[in-house]
Parts: structure tokens; C-alpha cells; sequence
């Protein structure tokens, strides 16, 4: 037993010594350290800190330091353009690997484009474009190895919702094309703007529960949608709460279902269900669930015409423009009422994409343990974005699905996603004519099929598990996109994550402290029945930072746990208490707020006769004690190192005075 | 030495025991305790104590336990008419001084009311309608004892800039009216509701800081008002801001300003400013500052009509109504655009009403040292504001400067108010035909003398030495109401609050901490830079509840302060670090995130052969890291006591293996 210890003072000089020998007497004698002030510092360097540590938390400095002029300017490209990075030692294995997994993403991509442009309301091919330019930007930007970009389900159905509130898709067509590449470009200088001010983290704010019952719902709702497809049913409501959907659906049961639609849609669905079984079942086979969205598409089409299916009902897609993505930079708004509302829209959507890209980006990273700088990545998303609304894509992110994918075919740089960004310039070039006999249902059973993994319900049963109020946010987000609509849905989901915060920042816990019998250590005594409360002493522990939002709270609860305290005394007819102390361990701030309720509890205590004693106050809170003159009105004698050196200086005290 | 412990267990036995003997080997021994699981509880039982903390902090309940039916009946009809409770020992000695500070209070109340109809756009007689009916319906419900009810100037001027905006109060005169009442009313609504959904505590929401900012830009903004009054402008702009006021003021230089005002308004500023001087001077003297406002009026008024001034420009009052409150029930808006309306300028101005007379109410409570039910106080603030809404009253709260003359004029109960709206009603059915000849820059003369005192510069001096960025948030609402208008103050000052708020959620600190030579005692090294970090350990303290928020922060900056040691110890050629100590002390819950992000640094560590240890987590801690079977990823026996076992364990284990 014993270790080394090391010293840090001014030099490096490493001092050995044993630390079990001179800690004999440790516990039972008062320890000769004094409650530290920490070192005075500027104002200059105090915010300096402040804002260091809240915007650069990540120190993206680090690489730069004690490099020569030259290296600095090439590690500051390479950050700008990750591709310079890892484009160096770029080989052909990689190649191969990038290859397949491109291939495989792009032919699970292609169907789902078409599907998801439909979510927003947009024709198919806006759906094909939007994975073509967007992840060719991102190859050059972004620093994620595995993320597949391109449109995806949930904001696909969050865009064209919006979108439709402002301008109904069929009658004023040219305008609601028009405010999505708008709201597209918004979405872009959304998600840099927060990127390059490094406000990255404002995204943290959206609890994981409420992002997790929100995502069910959005899964639910996207499903109701594909009803339409599915069934075959032509008019069919344009919102999205299941009530409307249900009610269009079962009006239409009579003369509204196409059998011979429902067919191909359920035999498929069948098929793809069973695909992702078999992927399920076998790693080995993940491709089997990837390619078979492509197979059922081909195999459907290619049964529509040669039944020509489509004459008896059976809705095909009709048509596709061939060729590759136009210019839109014309099309976007830049005055007026549309560039409101192409600002509010995006603004939304963006950070709804963002946050997607940035759960998936910190996942794979975490899997394949290399690291992300969330700020970059961002201004890369936003890039690809702005690229993106002047080239008629809609907004596009990373799309979780197609990612995992991608990630199990072995991916290795951002090539995957131009190679799948190449076949589907090639799908667009080329074949876009065949899509004519593919029926909607076949797009509605993929979709269905891609959007249930989104309902992620092992997490429900999780947070479940672990915390209720999560539980009850995630259900909130859940009911809210399934029963009103996404938008609400979304509402509810920040307005609990915030109301989540505000809850736990006022309302701090206050625990009483008992001594471990034969310890100098004190525990809170619920945790810890064992441990013994002192006579004479009330012993609190303030387990949160003081300030503005819960500085009455803090002082009430402690003045309550005195009262109860007292109450018990008399009963007893013990003595009565003469000791309040204060456990600050875990205070690590404080404000004018709340060195004015430690001013009144002090001066409460007075008047009844209560000694008020702290104990380990943090550097912040002393100082600021200090400032407000609070160690002078209580004496600085009566702030200790440890809540036991209080005690015991107390009671010798008492017995002194005796 | 030595003092008495006694035990916590089952019973209530007394355990006497000498700790310091049974100490002396504390320290350097293993201590036989476990980190303590909470005692499990039910679903129920646990949203029940939340829920009870957070709405029933003050345990509203506890007169009512073990009492028989009967006397909880009684006390349940005190609590909420609390004139039963003090009127029952009510005596002669009490009206005499209730009477005294009550005609104190009216003399101050009656040209202050006059003035603050006026910033509210309205006829002066219903600033004495407002201090008539409310304070009597206060009296009746309400338990402050120091507290005067009537206008207020903050409020006056929010209330007429916000009604305002919606309607002209010249043009849309009778609209302007309604409008007010309506507001009125749900400004009571909202209250009362606040007060009875138990959820006082959100106007804790809002800083000391931003208030104090908020207030003196108030100030400043209804002084500049004043100017109109002050220097006999008659075209004077309706907006608030000082750019457009100075305009105003400097435009009408040559032909707007009236010589005989000005004499008149400074005249008696210098000697309501002398009367206050005299009043802080001696505070037995504290009644010349309290009545002076009424003498002047006096003097000013009898002046005006011997000199007839009034034909040279000098502005009167003119007109004020006599009679006592007309009822406005069938004024009050219930549907349609101007109920939106209504509601809206009601909530805002009823909360801003409502945070000044609780900090009045919590303020004299805790120098009188008797307890005050915030959210009973808000009901009967909202139900005096209902009455008021339906008997031609605006607004009204407690008045900081007129409760402070209450006070010391030595009020004993909530008479002194009956008695103020005695006096005022008195003024009104008699003596309002003599307020004809009173100048209007009397008035403002007042009204600036008043005011004042809103400005609070050694709250600003205390404010910028103790918390920086308190002073921002100051600053910025005191901007906010200067620069542009009371609302975007208000609105800053909200926005601050609570940015302050997420801020320091999201950026906790995590701190580095070190072993105090001699001790057992773990220590932040900046705080104590004698305190030794140990060699081949990185220890950290996490100093905040871990949720969704920051747990990906928290993650990051622990593995930073790993990164940062290991650079520092590869430099040196040292042992890499082994084992990674996390002080859980201050945690006090963790979400699903926050288990999660513990997960992913447990994976991250163990990559990089890094053991993690914890120490000290809190019951909600354990009870969560256990739901999320993290305990069992990371080992029961890697969760320690304190840090000091941690270490002391792990060198053993060191030290057998090598």
C-alpha cells in the first residue's frame, strides 16, 4: 500500500513520497489547509475563459500549437477541406471498399429518393437530384467517414408539411417550388452560421427522449401517408393527424381501394420485411435488405407493364424528367413575405437535418473512434445545403438507415458517397424513363418498410427504465406528431426538453447529511441509512449552483430541513440545534441572487440562535462571497475546508464553553 | 473533544457515542461502507415527491396535520381569508398606527396616482378609482402586513405603451378604455391562476440582475416622459425611446417651452428632492418626504389659480371627475380580436406586477421576520385585480417606495391600506373639483422625484463586482428599455435570464482535482495549488447534474483533461495514466443521455487501457446507472466511497500485480 504522488508547483519537478505514513493522523485532528481562494484573475482573462470554454470547449486550437508558420497554413486547409487529409494516403484497397458500399447505398438510395420527394411533395426526380450535388460537397467538406447523404423521411415530411401551409403544391405550383429551394438555402446558412460561430452546441437543447418520441411519430405519420400509395386511394387528405388520415382512409373503403394495388404493395412489403429479417439474422448479409428496396422496384415495374396493371387502377409514377439537376439560383426568394416565411421554414428544417447528421456523425465516429469536430461538420452540411438550393435539391442530411449501411459495407472515406452520388447521375442521365411503369405502392412499401426503423422502441423501454419525465417527454413529442401534426409534434418536443431543464434549475435537491459512524465522512442519510445526524448540528448539502432561479427555493428547503429538524428536538425534549452547516462541495457558482439569499439566511439564523457554518466553498463561490462581503458578515472563521472539520471545531467549542 | 452522535435508524433510540476515538483510524484504512442504493420506490411514490417539491416546496399543508376537523376547517378558512387570523387580536394600539401610516400612504398615494393615470393614457381620476377598491379587496385576502396596493409606475408606463400600440387612446378613445379593463382583468386571471396552480415560482425566471437593468431603464424612460409635463411641450411623441423623446424635447426648444412651467416644476423638484434629502438624513423624519408631494400639489394648485398662470401656458390637470368608481363590467372585451388582445397585454403587464409585489411582500416579511405564502399572495393580488378590472381600476401591485413610508410610518396590518382607500375615496366624492387649477408639471415634478429612486446604482456597483455577466444581462435590459421600448427591455431582460440559465447548464464545470499532502482530502488544484495530483491517475469532478444538455460536453472534457495529463506526462517520459477517477459527489441525477455518454467514455477509455473508477455517485445516480446496467458494464467494485478509496485501492492492486 501507498503510491507516488506528484507535485504540481511552479516547476516540473516530480516529488515522491508516501502518502499512506503521513496520512495516519488524518481524520481526527484538524488539517492545516485553509479554504482556498483561487488565484485573483482579470476581467479580461475571467470572460476570456468563459466564452473559451463555452465555444471552444473543443480546443480546435490543439493541432496548431508550437507548429512552424508552413505546417500551421496546411493544417488550417486540411480543416477547411478534410478531402486534403485523407485524400493523401488514399489507395485502391480503400477504393474497392468504397466502391461496394457506394453501389449499395446508391441502389438503396435511389428508390427511396423518389419515395421521400413525394413526402415533400415534390416531383420524383427533385428527390434524385437532391443525392447527387449534395454529397459531392460533402465529399470535399465534411469529415465524417460513413454518413450517406442525401433527403431523408422525417424532414422530407417536416419540409412539405411547411411547405404546403404557406402554398398548396398543386394550385400555386411555381411558388411552392420556389419557397423549398428558399427554405433549402436557409436551412444551409441555418446550419453554417451555427457552425461557424460555433453555436453547435444550441442542438444539445432537443432532449434525446423527446428526439426519440418524436421520431416514432414522424415514423407513424409517414406510414399514414404511404396509406394513399398503398391502397390505391385518389383523394385523400392533405393533412397529416391521424384522425384525418383514418377518416379519408375508411370513407374511401368502398369505392376507393384498389385490390390490385394492395397486392403488389403487400407482396413486397412482405419481401422487404423479410430481407431485413435475413439481414438482421446474419451481418454477413446486410446487403440482402439493401438491395432488395432496388429488386422489388425493377421486378414490380417490370410487372406493371408487362400486365399493364396500370389500366386497371394500379397508380404508376408516370413520369420522371430525364437529365441532370437544372439551376434554381433564379428561383430563390430573396424579398419580401417568401423570404419570411423561406427563413422561418428553413431555419426549422435545418435544425431538425442537422440534428440527425450530427447524432449519426458522433455514432460511427464513437464506433470507428475517431473524432468530430461538430462545428465543422455543420458549416460542411450547411455548404452542401446553400450548393444544393441553387441546383434544385431540396434539403438534404445524413440519413441513418443508408448510413448503416454504408457502414457495414465497409466504407472508409467520403467516396462512397460519390460513387453513389455517380450512379445516381447515371440513373438520371440514363434510365429515368424506365421508373415510368413503377407503381406507387411499390414506393409506398419501401418507404413503410424504411420509416418503422425509425421507432426505435427498445430506447422507449430504456428511458422508461431510467427516467419517467424522459419518459413522459418522449410520449408528449410522440402523441403530439401523431394526433395534431409534426410541427406541433416538434413544439412539444423542445418545449419539454426546455421545461426539463428549468425544472431541474429550480428546483436543486437540498439533502440532509448524516456521519459515517468511524469516518470523518458525512452522506447524505436517504442513500445511506446507516449514517448518523449529529446532535446539535443540522447538516445540508446544496447540490447545484445558486442563482436567480432557485436561490429562494435553496434557502426555504434549508431553513425547512432546520425546522424539522427542531420539531423532532422538542419533541424529544432534546436541546436544540446551534449548528446549520452548509455543504457548498457542490455549489459551483453563485449570483448577486444568491449571495442576497445566503445574506438573509444568515440573518434568519441569527435571530434564532443558529450558527450558520459552510464548508468547501469552490473557488467561484468564494470569491464572489468574498465580493459581496459575505465571509466578513459571517467571519471567515466559520468557513471550512471539510464538513467534519466544522463539526469537530464546533464541538470543542461547545465543550470549551460548557 | 468529541461530540454526540444520534442514530437514524428504525426507531428514534439515542446512540451516544465519542466519534474521535472510534475515528483515529479513519483515513488510511478501508472503510466498511458501500456506496448506498436508495431504498427503492414506487412509480408513484416517486413523481409524487417530485411533483411535491416542485409545487408544494413550502409544505402548505403542515398547520393542518394531527389537527381535529374542526380547527383544520378554521385554519383552512384563515389561509384563505387571512384578515380572520389577524383581526381576531386587533386592537386599538394597532389602529393608531395603522391609522397614522394609512393617511401617511394616501397623501403620498394621491398626487402619485394622478401622475401615473396620466403615463398610463388615462384620465386622472382612474389612477384613484385604482387606489380605492383594490387595496380595500387586498386587505381581505392578502398576508402581507407592509405592503401598499395602488399604481405603480413601471407598470402604468408598460400598460399604456402596450395598449397603445393596439389602439390610439385619443382617437379610439372608448376602444383604448376596454382594451384597459380587459387587460386588468386577465392580468388578475393570470395571477390568481399562477397563485393557484402552485407555480409562483416562474417569476423566479427572471435575474435580480436583468430586473435591477430593466427598472432603472424604466426610470429613465418615464422621466424622460415627464419632460412633456416638466417643460410645457405640447406636441410630444407617443414613443418611448430617448432618441425620439430628445427629438421631441430639443425640436420644441425655441417655440415649446413654457419659461413659467419650468419655474414652476423645478421649483418644487428642488423641494421634493430637499424633502428626501431631509428624510434620508434622519429617518425619524421619514414623514416630510411622504406628505411633501401632497403639499406641493397644495401650494402649486393655490398658486396657479391667484396667478391664473394657466392663461400663460401653464398646462392643469383641468378635469377630474368626481364620484366614486363607476362599474365597468360591461367594458370588458370576451371575444373576438380585442379578447386576443386583451389577454396578451394582460399577461405580460401581470407578471411584471406580480414580480414587484412579491419582492415587496418577500422583502418586509423577512424584516419583520413573519413567513409569506407566495402563491396565496398571488391570488389575492389576481383577485384584487379582477375586482378592480370590473370597477374601472387599472393595474395595480404593490408600490416599492409607498410600502417602504408604510413601514416605516409603523403599519401593523393590512388596515393602514383600508385606510389609505378611505382617504382616497373622500377625494374623490369631494375634493376633485380642487385639483382643477393643479399644473400637470407638478405632476411630473412628482412623478421624476419618484421615480428616481427606481434607479438603484449600488445594486449596478454590487452587480458588476460580483457576477460579470449579471452586469450584461443588467445592462442590456436597461439598453433594451432606453434605446428602444419598454417591451424589447423586457424581452431582453427575459432572454438574458434565461440564456443564462441554459448556459450554465450546458457548461458545467468539470475540474481537476488533487490529493492535500497529509490528508485524505480531494481538492480542485486551482482552488488549492498546494493539493498534489497522483501520479498515474487523471482524477476529475463533475460538478452538475448530467443530462441531455451537457452530457456530450461533460464526456469531452473529461477525456480532455485525460489528453492534457497524458501530453504532459509523455513530455516528461512518465508511466501513462491507468486509471481515471470521476468524483460523482455533485451529480445529483443523470438522464438517458448522460447514462449513455458514460457508456461511450467507459468504451473510449477501455480502448486506450484506462480504467474507470467512480466515486461517490448520489442515490439517483446509482439507482439510473443500475436501470442502465452501467454498474454492471463497469464493475460494482470500480464505484468507491470517495476518491480517497479509489486511489488507495487501485495502488494496492498496482502494487500486488507488479
Amino acid at each position: 500500500m501507498g503510491h507516488t504522488v506528484f507535485h504540481e508547483g511552479e516547476g516540473k519537478d516530480i516529488d515522491i513520497a508516501n502518502l499512506s505514513s503521513s496520512r495516519r493522523h488524518a481524520g481526527n485532528v484538524q488539517t492545516a489547509y485553509k479554504v482556498g481562494f483561487p488565484p485573483q484573475k482579470s476581467l479580461a482573462s475571467e470572460l476570456g475563459a468563459k466564452l473559451r470554454e463555452t465555444f471552444f470547449a473543443d480546443d480546435p486550437l490543439r493541432p496548431y500549437k508550437g507548429q512552424p508558420r508552413a505546417k500551421q497554413f496546411l493544417i488550417g486547409l486540411q480543416s477547411i477541406f478534410p478531402i486534403l487529409e485523407w485524400a493523401r494516403d488514399y489507395n485502391l484497397r480503400k477504393f474497392r471498399s468504397d466502391l461496394i458500399s457506394g453501389l449499395t447505398i446508391a441502389s438503396l438510395c435511389i428508390p427511396q429518393d423518389i419515395g421521400y420527394a413525394k413526402l415533400a411533395n415534390l416531383e420524383p426526380q427533385y428527390g434524385l437530384y437532391s443525392s447527387f450535388v449534395p454529397p459531392l460537397v460533402y465529399a470535399v467538406l465534411g469529415s465524417s467517414r460513413d454518413i450517406a447523404i442525401g433527403p431523408v423521411a422525417v424532414v422530407s415530411l417536416l419540409l412539405g408539411h411547411l411547405l404546403q401551409k404557406e402554398y398548396d403544391y398543386v394550385k400555386t405550383r411555381e411558388e411552392y417550388y420556389r419557397l423549398a429551394f428558399t427554405a433549402t438555402f436557409f436551412a444551409g446558412i441555418t446550419e453554417a452560421a451555427l457552425g461557424f460561430f460555433r453555436l453547435g452546441f444550441v442542438i444539445d437543447f432537443l432532449s434525446h427522449a423527446a428526439i426519440v418520441g418524436f421520431m416514432a411519430g414522424a415514423a407513424i405519420t409517414i406510414g399514414l401517408q404511404q396509406l394513399k400509395g398503398f391502397l390505391g386511394i385518389q383523394n385523400f387528405t392533405k393533412k397529416t393527424d391521424i384522425v384525418s388520415v383514418m377518416r379519408s382512409v375508411w370513407g374511401a373503403v368502398h369505392h376507393g381501394w384498389n385490390w390490385q394495388t394492395i397486392l403488389i404493395g403487400t407482396a413486397f412489403l412482405g419481401f422487404l420485411m423479410f430481407a431485413k429479417y435475413i439481414g438482421k439474422k446474419r451481418r454477413s448479409l446486410f446487403w440482402i435488405p439493401a438491395i432488395a428496396p432496388l429488386i422489388s422496384v425493377i421486378l414490380a415495374t417490370f410487372f406493371v407493364y408487362i400486365t399493364r396493371a396500370d389500366k386497371h387502377g394500379v397508380q404508376i409514377v408516370k413520369h420522371i424528367k430525364k437529365g441532370a439537376n437544372p439551376s434554381s439560383v433564379h428561383l430563390l426568394y430573396f424579398s419580401g413575405s417568401n423570404l419570411v416565411k423561406g427563413v422561418k421554414i428553413g431555419v426549422v428544417s435545418g435544425m431538425i437535418a442537422l440534428t440527425e447528421a450530427v447524432a449519426i456523425g458522433r455514432t460511427f465516429a464513437a464506433m470507428k473512434d475517431y473524432s468530430l469536430d461538430g462545428n465543422k461538420e455543420m458549416v460542411a452540411l450547411g455548404a452542401m445545403n446553400i450548393v444544393g438550393s441553387m441546383t434544385s435539391c431540396y434539403i438534404t442530411t445524413g440519413s441513418f438507415s443508408r448510413s448503416a449501411v454504408n457502414y457495414m459495407a465497409g466504407c472508409e472515406t467520403a467516396v462512397s458517397n460519390v460513387v453513389m452520388s455517380v450512379v445516381v447521375l447515371l440513373t438520371l442521365e440514363l434510365i429515368t424513363p424506365l421508373f415510368k411503369y413503377t407503381p406507387n405502392a411499390i414506393l409506398a412499401s419501401i418507404i413503410i418498410n424504411a420509416v418503422a426503423g425509425l421507432i426505435d422502441y427498445k430506447a422507449v423501454v430504456h428511458i422508461w427504465k431510467i427516467d419517467k419525465l424522459d419518459f413522459i417527454a418522449c410520449l408528449g413529442a410522440f402523441f403530439g406528431v401523431v394526433f395534431v401534426s409534426v410541427e406541433i409534434g416538434l413544439l412539444i418536443a423542445v418545449g419539454i426538453s426546455f421545461a426539463k431543464i428549468l425544472l431541474q434549475v429550480s428546483r436543486p435537491t437540498v439533502v440532509l447529511l448524516g456521519n459515517l459512524y468511524g469516518t470523518a465522512i458525512y452522506r447524505n442519510i436517504q442513500q445511506y441509512p446507516e449514517a448518523n445526524r449529529v446532535a446539535g448540528f443540522v447538516i445540508v448539502r446544496i447540490e447545484c449552483s445558486i442563482y436567480f432561479a432557485n436561490a429562494n427555493y435553496v434557502k426555504d428547503r434549508t431553513l425547512r430541513w432546520l425546522r424539522d429538524e427542531e420539531e423532532q428536538l422538542k419533541e424529544n425534549n432534546l436541546p436544540k440545534v446551534g449548528f446549520l452547516i452548509v455543504d457548498m462541495s457542490s455549489v459551483t457558482d453563485i449570483d448577486t441572487t444568491g449571495t442576497h439569499a445566503f445574506e438573509e439566511l444568515y440573518n434568519g439564523l441569527k435571530k434564532n440562535d443558529v450558527q450558520l457554518l459552510l464548508a468547501n466553498p469552490g473557488p467561484l463561490v468564494m470569491e464572489k462571497l468574498h465580493a459581496s462581503k459575505f465571509t466578513e458578515l459571517v467571519g471567515l472563521d466559520k468557513i471550512f475546508l471539510t464538513v467534519d472539520e466544522a463539526v469537530t471545531n464546533c464541538s470543542v467549542k461547545v465543550q470549551e464553553e460548557a
